[in-house]
């Protein structure tokens, strides 16, 4: 990391997770006084095109194009360094460039240190921003991390609820990019054993918060990460975008909130995932669509269909002639 | 890969499995005119520091340094592209390199295209030559592959024999990796998911050189090939070096003739490989030191020892008070 500190205008940019601010982990960071280190509140919202734009832009008034980029904490900070990467190197909006391989050029050096684990964000292709329009991530090669860097010490202090949920994003992937079409022998492979990892923290006779288990959760984000990358997630991530675009719900929260009435797409897997929520005490909310109003339903089917890369991949080419806004406005009712 | 082609002295240096000459696979290579294609016979003997340094020699008083070189092959071409794309940017012989970050320079852009699966030497950190004094990798950060290419049809012709004794290379990496000191949960996620699929391809109901199975094949040969450059082989690649060094053994042969007799290391590896051997009808040679001069297992004991990393992490840091030149020299006598 130190070799980069001679590119471009010689500082590097630190995002990081508000959370740390004023903790141990935030006063171990070697950084110099040039480097600018900017702390950032994720708990309110997903990572959004006005956040990654007005971060580039303040940074290229105050110093110009950093050296790097090092985010460190979970999935949003992972997003928010890769995109922001990006956008140092690429004109105009972010929004431009929500979709699959739109970006111009080459970000800079970027540099993964997860804090929590179980997005896959750490290895992903993708950089999901909530955009005007749209929640879509900036995705291309040049997305990946540069570098990640994987300690298990960093994740031993997550509370139990965010460990639970974020965990779980890594299940729902491997189920998800499992049982569709795109599914093949490298992203099983790398689903099954994380998989494997999922069932040991969260199931087995060791299961829980120990220093062997944080070890299994960065392996099974990764591969669970890897499993879709070069697969597809499916309906619960389909579901879950219209959750958080259009009320705010965090991304590993909102797809369990999903998932767990999703047996007839995925009954093994949701069997599964209720053995985990009962063995961990964890509550998942109920009965919430009581309370939202058709226009709210219409608005999260609407963000959901257009994902038609995850409809295609869950339910097959001629999806359309099973599934229709409906169709996905009842699966919102269930909920 | 083209987006290379404008990179140093303009061409790209092929090196190819002479077996490929004349046949389909050769013609579909999209070379211009420019390029160079070597076609190199690894049956004979394993990589050497001769045959690099000759090649790299060869190639830049011809057309100069290529913009990239495209090895396609087995472990053994894959190690020859490796380590003629690192001697382009390095001075001198080959020799000078063998070891662990001895290397000066990044190489040059290189991609591998396996035609055969097991060794993991298309995802490994080593380039292993064979020396005038030493059997030992080039090993790196800047050895790996910049690219690589997998296609399982590639290897639906390679003969059973040799898709047996590849294949348990694989196999036999997971073992040692998993059975050792440097352990750890990275290599050992790997190397699970590797031995699962190795059991599917080698012992499953469907076993055998199927179109899935090649495909699990390619995976398990890539998460093999991790799983021991996050920790490290052991006993039976320490002989297996020996062997090949002083009898010109290829590396996968070797391993399965030292592995057959390695059951107080490794006893369930041992036990279900030789399920293995009886399932698919490999018939290994035994008695073969009844030959061997006492000069030759000493030599071939003598290269073993010198390979302290793999001791080190199979048999402890205090391995030197229960492993001596005589009892490597014993373990030779068993073959």
């Amino acid at each position: 990391m130190e070799e980069k500190r001679n590119e471009n205008d010689r500082f590097m940019l630190y995002v990081i997770d508000q959370y740390f601010k004023g903790k141990d982990l935030a006063k171990q960071i070697p950084s110099r006084p040039e480097d600018i280190i900017e702390f950032i509140d994720v708990d309110l919202e997903e990572p959004t095109t006005v956040l990654i734009d007005s971060l580039r832009d303040r940074t290229k008034s105050a110093k110009g194009i950093p050296a790097a980029v090092i985010g460190i904490g979970g999935g949003s900070i992972m997003d928010i360094a890769k995109a922001v990467s990006l956008m140092f190197t690429n004109e105009g909006s972010s929004t431009r460039y929500q979709g699959l391989n739109l970006i111009k050029n080459p970000g800079i050096y970027h540099i993964g240190v997860p804090t929590i684990s179980g997005t896959g964000a750490e290895v992903s292709m993708t950089a999901v921003l909530t955009g005007p329009e749209k929640k879509l991530g900036l995705k291309c090669e040049w997305t990946v991390f540069n570098q990640v860097i994987l300690d298990p010490d960093l994740i031993a202090s997550v509370p139990t609820d965010k460990w639970f949920y974020t965990g779980m994003d890594t299940y729902i992937h491997c189920i998800e990019s499992r049982d569709g079409i795109l599914n093949n022998a490298y992203s099983t492979a790398y689903g099954e054993q994380s998989l494997q990892l999922c069932r040991e923290i969260y199931l087995g006779e060791k299961s829980g918060q120990t220093k062997e288990n944080d070890d299994m959760l960065m392996v099974a984000s990764l591969m669970g990460g890897l499993s879709l990358t070069y697969s597809e997630v499916g309906v619960v991530h389909a579901m879950s975008y219209g959750l958080s675009k259009i009320l705010s719900e965090k991304h590993c929260y909102a797809n369990c909130v999903a998932f767990q009435h999703l047996e007839d797409y995925y009954p093994e897997g949701v069997a599964e995932f209720k053995t985990m929520i009962k063995k961990h005490n964890i509550t998942l909310p109920t009965g919430l669509s009581k309370n939202w109003s058709e226009e709210t339903i219409t608005a999260m089917a609407n963000v959901s269909i257009k994902l038609e890369h995850m409809w295609n991949h869950a339910i097959g080419l001629d999806w359309k002639t099973k599934i229709t806004l409906d169709t996905i406005k009842d699966l919102f009712r269930r909920l």
